[in-house]
């Protein structure tokens, strides 16, 4: 399980201490929700484990589905970080650049959450349609998709997209690919990382070949 | 609300009883779910309605979601019959008639569950892994996925598409993304019909321009 990361060193007291108080109940949730399950796990028992009252759990994340988002959040500020250091130039071919990338999420998401909770997240962000969950959760989603269009940028600067590739277009089609394939990876404990690798790969090279040198 | 086909008339009178019995119930559930939602309709109340014990009700579907998902069942059973009728022949252009595929599997959709109801479907697609629901629903689209198949074919007998066009290939990744855009679709409250329509076919376009004469 990796740690939580500290909050930055200039911050007063009060917020710090805050800060850690809520690192250290989302260190507990993923542990609790990754080893006993999301239904299994009540608040009372993470705010037990934390050393708090349930209601200090309560106050800084709203409701167990709110703690889920947090850890969500969490996971996709390291996947970020991990998307821009993401360099073009490593790869041939645009589709292998693009292969790499959903590789990255792949990776970065299953280290952070078991399969099951990524599968009670992909759930409620189709239910939970009005609440805050949903719209930070698109944001969420938005963000990805403009780093892929970064890449697909970069990869067209660099000659191994034509010039006519219609960038916006591929961007969203490719992403919407990845994610539905993100989701059939997460739902099923027997496909292997190397065969959701296998299909996104073909859905690329389908979607790619036309615009690629 | 469309009413519930009825049974074949060669049954025997047990079999026609049991069947119109549990017609009954999917139509008393699809009235309840859709008026009082999902989560405040309870197994007791929908039994009440039908006039019969919740046991039976139990009996015919194992679970509130088990009933959903017979309402599912019956709503692909409508939509196949109504694609096996889709004929390519009305479309001048590739696009034009894959478009209408997503358009029928749309309109069939919501007129026979609320979007709130699809979002609760769609949401224990993924999140009930093990259960019998996940292998039915999963048939379901391999079916559905399959008459896309038969469509693509057609378009390129008849030359609309090359003779080249990788035909499995298309039909897996434009069902993927047929897919997603129906999730999209009934995930927001907001997202019109005509809208889903243009942003599926603008993933279409990208995919089977290439192939197109």
């Amino acid at each position: 399980m990796p740690a939580i990361a500290s909050p930055p060193p200039k911050m007063g007291l009060r917020q710090r201490q805050k800060i850690e108080r809520q690192n250290l109940i989302l260190e507990v949730a993923q542990k609790r929700f990754s080893e006993m399950g999301y239904v299994d796990t009540t608040i009372e028992s993470i705010a037990d484990e934390a050393g708090m009252s349930a209601v200090s759990v309560f106050n800084y994340f709203g409701s167990k589905v709110g703690l889920l988002f947090a850890l969500v959040k969490e996971s996709d500020t390291r996947l970020l970080a991990k998307l821009r250091n993401l360099s073009d130039e490593r790869h041939e071919e645009a589709v292998e650049a693009v292969a790499e990338f959903a590789r990255i999420i792949h990776d970065n998401a299953t280290t952070y959450l078991t399969k099951r909770l990524w599968r009670r997240v992909l759930a409620a962000s189709i239910v939970e349609q009005s609440s805050e969950f949903r719209t930070q959760y698109k944001d969420l989603d938005l963000e990805l998709q403009k780093q892929l269009g970064h890449l697909l940028v970069a990869l067209q600067h660099s000659g191994r997209l034509t010039p006519d590739a219609p960038i916006a277009r591929l961007t969203e089609t490719l992403f919407m690919l990845q994610n539905s394939r993100f989701v059939q990876y997460m739902s099923s404990d027997t496909i292997l990382e190397a065969e959701a690798d296998v299909l996104f790969r073909a859905d690329a090279s389908l979607v790619l070949e036309q615009f690629s040198n």
